[in-house]
């Protein structure tokens, strides 16, 4: 089986990191790809970044060779799966989604932790959307960006834990999310500091695109998520060869 | 005051349906542009070419030189009014909200009666994430594409009459939105069949963003809607000089 | 085009206030008359009063000769607009309905301030009927009565600017509402403090009002607001001549 | 114990029917003393008139003197109950909410059958303000007005019947709710053609009301509803002696 | 009349405690008769004490004789009510609905107060299913076991009146539900400090239950309650003879 | 890995078809040990046969002999998954809640066909519960109960077949999860009729069941779920040796 897990920036450390992540929880015999689209932010940080990774990832993902049997939007609380699910013939996973469905299997509340307030936002969004908001107990941010995880990573963490300690003990999270990608150690150190599970996106989404592909199931076409009709586009795939 | 209407799709036809519209609506004193963008699918009909649709007018919105008071986003249940929103100090206004919201103030309950069955979802999720689908009694379609408007007129004309009239029988509509541009004569049919109000978006829009430039407002820039942090992003803008 | 802006008590000088902020929003043609209720409490600030109110400001404008455009109900979170809208073939505009329109179209969650705690109830019950809480943060008092604007400005206005401070921090909100009128000053203080758009009813509620009078709609009367049936009705209306 | 049961409109054999109705409820011991207002409509069907009746109640209450035990509003859907309770000491209880609070005790889901289309989204607002709505299946509207229950009671029964046959059938209710007063025989018939267990509002107020006098609890006075703040009233008591 | 009241623990001091609060609500003319289980906990402070007990109420009942009118179900948030409701005739109250049924009359929001935090959750859902949530301001847990409050009553007291402090002043609770037995003097203790009514279950429940009896009305049999159907069932009653 | 799939009723041939379609699902390596409860009933189809399956359920986990790595209750829309989830240390999977999580990957809305009527509620319920009711477009029943599938097997098919044609036509599902178990051949045929994904909750159950062992992750411990204090319990466990 193989499985594209496709960043949603443009920072090929980050992809390297997340494929590293998704191999650590692919089952054997599952192939791990990590994809870096061609266009985007160095680090996805709100709407505008957001909307360009959505289109960003779908022209990556067009362009690689097929046969693949999912993909996973390795991006949190992004936009765009729901173009990939019209585009693609397999199984389409976002971490976001993912990483909800499983702590929701694990305790009766969980809460997401992420970077900055601004994505708080878009994660609460992307959950409402998905009708996997009902036991969200909150969404927290540590304030720091994503790539502070590279240039300060004590720092940057421990304010993370801290925000994920204030989830169990006031908003009464009995699971963490991590609400970012690539971030070696962290859930240890939550789960040693809180004691509730802590479940990361990438692991959670390969565990699930390959109990996808193990069922034989994918993306239902008869409605929301029809192949696009057949019409003249103008610019499209955004990356020329 | 100047006021950019942005088409979704790359067909000028419909770009000119819309600006006519939206001088019909504007107040004297009040320039109408309506700007096509150069990139994106003819018509707009899905989840992939609403995303490339959103970047699209983004791309075109920053490529058009300032000064202007206010951008409307004249596409009925699509993506990408939140980057727009990062993007412009100027309020932004996109008409699938924007006749929501005058509809509210008209009835108990509202409908939209739009075309293609696929994107009924995403409309009901825009009016969701907008906080206005509680007096949503339901969005209803009439299963001809977008460019029947063009071909076939009047068989066209008619299904989404009825289906208007379905709305107010039966889901108890008291307002009527047009959940597609460029349709002319459809309101004064739907009027005179069901006796209810018809709201035409981009005419709403255009009345919201007069108001919101007359009351000195625009969208708020400390959490959701902050401008992007700048950094490196790579193939922004879209469209090449 | 004419627009009535009834206040809901029976103090004069809160009249005139109402009306030279609806004036300053007023567009050039408009006409804003000033409308003081015969009957009711001198501030209304809880369900008795505001019920009294309701009916008032019924008995106010029916007693008004025609011609008129548009009908402004000028109380914050109060009864009433439902039954204007059965007794009127013009539009009504509520401003607890127009500010929180407006608020939702400039950021993700807007809070209200008020003056007494009491009325944060009346307030959040009148969003939640008109389909407008979804992205309200929080209802917030200061705790001082409406008098006390008169009596003691100064504190006052400091308590309420506190609150909207405590709701951008602490709530999230991105723009707040403000609930309560006659308010010179209130708006810039809060915006200066805060950093966030302040949206005044009044204002909100004479732009809405000059935008659905120009695309020629009004309430739908086909069931909610339909004219009241032809009936037998004893001390109706209140005011005798 | 003397409970007042108050007609929200200003028929007299209403009045009397909807007292023997309490009456056959009521436990030995209770005295029901049934009041007319005497301002309003002969039938209340809408907001106009539910609104002046909210303040005609208010104003009979006053007028009659104490003591007394408890206040029942028997109107089905009507504005007003807030300002009995902020006006009374003793406890209030609303026959709409009676009837509903009684119906989920009784089955998973119940709906509201009621007389004319309009009142819908009255009853419908008044069961989701007092956080009743999420068991409601329906409220189902004969289309025949309330007065024609004196005129030509087979059919408008027999109308109100079918009604809440399809509730059953077509919605899943459990219960049926009496959404109107004065229909001597309508439940036996709902019930013999149902088999479910109707609800009369009247009664079921009966009840709750006695319970609550029975458990010396009244309503909370710490905030929504303290009795108002004392102040310029004009024109108020309505009634003039 | 005859209602049997079902403690949901095995500790028949507890059984004793409910049953004089029972009695000392009831109507006279109403015989109370307090039952303990046979089977289950001696305290019930989670799921898989709450499901034993639920099993546990129905044995108990099934085991006791005809005839009799009603039956409480005497714990806090605990599941089994609806197996009651479908092996039963008569009207079954639960005195978690109770309370919150009851307190919903006396003011805009009321919150419970109970002993262990791991109860919160149980509470919270019980009352989600019943429909009777939207006014729940909290649920909230003095951190102390139920039987605590017969080895050091006064702490265990003043820790739960304390959390009912806050419910009131930070959750805007206006009414507090009990939700605990047997705790004489509680009700009183909570009311001085917090100004506000206090509803005891078990007393509502026997208000409730008397009233469905009164109005001859008992759970609906249609559907969800319907009996069970006959078929061969291994192990039950659990209680041999 | 050794997974324990628990049927909730009392019929062994169920038993052995749900371990059947377990082993079918699972991965290599993954051994399925089917599990019938020794009290309860022939068929599960209401409340009272739920909760006297929820204690059975877990009545039987307890008496087999560890070492297993996770625990499926193979019941649709059944009580009791709480219960399991605060004796064991490994996780635990409801096949409800399972197939719904796995569905809301493939499509917009799913749907559940199931088989009585009186379940639907029970099926809703549980959803909500899990906060997985946000994406169901509806839970509908044949009508004819699960015994039926082995005694009329093919017109009982027919009808649940009917049901999800229905759904996917009227209620727009883009996914069907079958709502009961042991039925060969059905989701064939569902998908051949409809042309949408069908999830069965017990191969869904398993996959998931593999996905969190494999990620290393069980039920949280900190509050809902923790292990029951320690306390005197009669009759339990109820099967004696």
């Amino acid at each position: 089986m193989r499985i594209l897990v496709v960043n949603v920036n443009t920072t090929t450390s980050i992809t390297d990191a997340i494929a590293k992540q998704a191999e650590a929880a692919a089952a054997p015999g599952t192939e791990i790809v990590g994809l870096t689209p061609e266009i985007g932010a160095e680090s996805v940080e709100g709407n505008f970044e957001s909307y360009l990774a959505a289109i960003a990832v779908m022209d990556r993902v067009r362009s690689y060779p097929e046969p693949y049997d999912a993909v996973i939007q390795a991006g949190y609380g992004e936009h765009g799966r729901e173009g990939l699910q019209e585009l693609l013939d397999v199984p389409v996973v976002d971490i976001t989604e993912a990483s909800a469905s499983i702590a929701m299997m694990l305790g009766h509340k969980y809460s997401v932790v992420t970077t900055l307030d601004r994505t708080v936002p878009l994660i609460e969004d992307r959950l409402r959307l998905a009708g996997l908001d009902a036991k969200c107990a909150s969404v927290r941010a540590s304030g720091l960006p994503v790539l502070a995880l590279e240039t300060d990573p004590e720092r940057t963490i421990e304010a993370i834990v801290d925000e994920a300690e204030a989830a169990v003990r006031e908003d009464k999270a009995e699971v963490i999310c991590l609400g970012c990608g690539g971030m070696a150690g962290l859930d240890d150190k939550i789960r040693e500091r809180t004691g509730v599970p802590v479940v990361d996106g990438v692991s959670a989404a390969v565990k699930l695109a390959e109990s996808l592909v193990g069922l034989g199931l994918s993306t239902s076409k008869v409605r929301t998520y029809a192949p696009p009709r057949p019409k003249r586009i103008t610019g499209w795939p955004l990356a020329k060869p």
